[in-house]
């Protein structure tokens, strides 16, 4: 139940990014810290056995299970943009999602959510075609209790496409990427755009959910009100960086929930 | 409804091994014809697009819908050994079989069945590892409205592990294949593994129905009771060869239905 | 020798994009009447097998070999825009011409040229740091003998690039496809950008090899100067319309010959 | 110049196994104490960016550049037992070392062996159609200055292929694992198979370059001659085993040499 006014967020990070041999960070650790999972659907990262794996730990520690779509593209982690038409992202959404559900449902446990990854995040949060195409996957996903919640990028045009397809939705911010004020993010690419800082993550995470507001790369301050926050589970110390912002939320009296009870689903 | 004494059979095809842009067999044209799809996963064929495309015609010409997982080899079809763990297969069978339920639900179609693929197949039918990787991967991904029907080589392991682990099965023969007079099939290697004589084809088809047997290539009559008759989608001819199985079948008098009628189910 | 005056070019077709069980176009046939062939080399098309099968073809037919790399990208053939870096590219273009090169050595052929294939190809037409990273990858490929011949859309950027770091570069047209006045191709999914008549194909290659011109989807008349002809393997009746090129041309009195003779190298 | 009766050895490492995103081992570290590298190329692990990143080391460090060709099976990392034919092994070996050995050509180093990588490189030291195949496709790729070494178990059929095909060839031992009496590696599987122990690993490494001998798992005392000593990329704390197998041998006054001193050529 949440209560008029106490502020409240969803944590949620990007998971089961390992493949075959190679390993990708510390997703046990992470998962102690979060209340959503985006797990990777094999596209980008992730493999049938990284799936099941991680999907047990979350049914474990009690974090909901999302998916985390991708381009299909391994060798560039699905970071690279890549022109599929709007038919075959749907596709695309639907087979991955489904992949990752299987495991789910075969531990007992409901998929909440769909989080696209990388740069097909990126391309639907500005692409009308492409958020069109990656709604119409999910709404398509919907289970017989109800729709999937598509999280995009806070003041997307992802999150206006899940409007107009009628699902739900929960807008997401990042408190370790530097954001510009049009409330994109700054590309990888550009030194800065991946905050390292532990304390100022953590700070960023408590003022993104107790004021609605980011300080941006141009010094302004952009107003965004975040359903969930993500922690990047690839950068070094992730674990560290989720347990302090969890630690600095709780301590700011910020309340950290499930991403299906923050849209009061 | 199932008279007492009325022969009947499903007639699968594999199907949906297209891939990107390249094509394989005529999925509509065979459609037609069949009872049931083995649809391919993305593993050896099919991506997202093709399973998409194939779920759509099955929903349209009636076809009951089911998984056709392969291990992951895209470059050999499937057809080549591979040494997974039973616990790895496990994975891969959840995953493929997600994937392609996500596709039928979200036309409205039910998910009916698994049959594995090539290599797969054959090493499930002689590996009870492998054979009980394979049930307990299907009996993973059971529908609220119960288990999956596995579908095995008449007579092998793969039913056996079926039955032990209380899931639904059925048997299947191959009407354009060689036998063994140990129930196996003539590997297909070797000359004369694959019949392409549609009339031949067809006339194997009804003893199989009818008289639950079946000519193996050392002369001995090898007696199969089989739920259900494969027509290979890849084999050059494979529409006009179910077409005349269909016809001989019911000719014969032996009814043509869905596996889960076939089943009782 | 080629005489002063008298009409020559190259024919060249894009090969070897089958794929494990998958078969596209007619690779034998084909080559019976082109002098250079574009060979697969495993990123949008073609895999080990084919590419010795196919390079074995060319030294029978005394077809010159050259390879034709791609985005790894099989599931979309290589057709798709996307964002790799320009180092990145490089590494790719040195990794699929070195596969190449080792099957045409091994059976005793030179490599001859380089042709990128796809959207890789029009991607370098025009952008400036694509075209040095394709053009610097193939300037790393030199054989002991000498520079590879970097193949591009005649009027693009590509040849810019190759003249910039020195290497020999060749001009292509399409007679198969239909062109924009600024010397772009039409893209593939707009009606009309392929052309399937067979003669009107015949007819457009011998005014660009006489009269160095092409008719525009605009009316106008396109000047460019090719020193080869692109026939597509993956069009219906491919080797019909590699025929009918050939003899069109030889009437029209243009000589057909390999690459590296209509470069005088 | 190797002095008679001087013993000494060449010491390899299995390297480039990273791969886009996913890094493995610390190349670097590991390069700094062999002689001898063997680059993964792009089929179980490495892909072109990695493969030109290891080889600029390489040449940087003055280690001898190999092609590690493998299965193509990179969720399994090449570990997993896969029936090609011999006709397509032999085309995947000539595809990998020809894309590799253009990664060392462009960066002026030769090409001086290739040593097979996991499952293809056990399969062959058993099986005499998989090592002929692997032997052909080496043969296949003779540089104009003479034929590539292939790198086997020592004893094994690998090395009696390449004996029988008339190309040079080096024998291998493994310092970090067990032995059967046989000859053969104990399988990865089996607790004990793969040593940790640093000092024990370089006592190994040292019995083996200067008695020719190795205990092994029953107690018995194998006699083998390797020209060559691996250490395994992956192992955790590998830069420090490469380090301490080096020193040791130094101190036991064992000559470490590239493999091609070793072996005369």
């Amino acid at each position: 139940m949440i209560t008029p006014n106490e502020p409240y967020v969803d944590l949620n990070t990007d998971t089961g990014e390992s493949f075959g041999r190679w390993k990708l960070g510390d997703d046990d650790l992470l998962l102690s810290n979060v209340t959503s999972a985006n797990v990777a659907c094999g596209m980008h990262a992730g493999d049938p056995v990284v799936m099941d794996r991680v999907c047990t730990s979350c049914a474990e520690k009690g974090v909901s299970i999302g998916a985390h779509p991708s381009y299909p593209d391994l060798q560039g982690f699905g970071r690279r943009e890549m022109r599929m038409t709007p038919s075959e992202i749907e596709s695309f959404i639907v087979y991955q999602v489904g992949a990752l559900r299987a495991f789910a449902h075969s531990l007992g446990q409901p998929l909440i959510h769909v989080k696209p990854h990388g740069s097909l995040y990126n391309m639907a949060a500005s692409d009308e075609a492409i958020a069109m195409a990656v709604a119409r996957g999910v709404a398509r996903c919907a289970e017989p209790e109800g729709n999937l919640l598509l999280v995009g990028l806070a003041g997307s045009l992802s999150l206006q496409a899940a409007k107009k397809l009628g699902i739900p939705y929960a807008a997401e911010a990042f408190c370790d990427r530097a954001y510009r004020s049009d409330g994109s993010l700054v590309n990888r690419l550009v030194p800065g755009a991946v905050l390292h800082d532990v304390s100022e993550i953590a700070n960023r995470a408590v003022s993104m959910a107790t004021e609605n507001a980011v300080l941006c790369d141009d010094g302004k301050v952009l107003s965004l009100r975040a359903d969930t926050l993500c922690i990047h589970s690839d950068t070094p110390g992730a674990p560290d960086i989720a347990r302090a912002v969890r630690v600095a939320l709780e301590r700011a009296g910020v309340r950290v929930i499930p991403l299906i009870q923050t849209k009061g689903l």
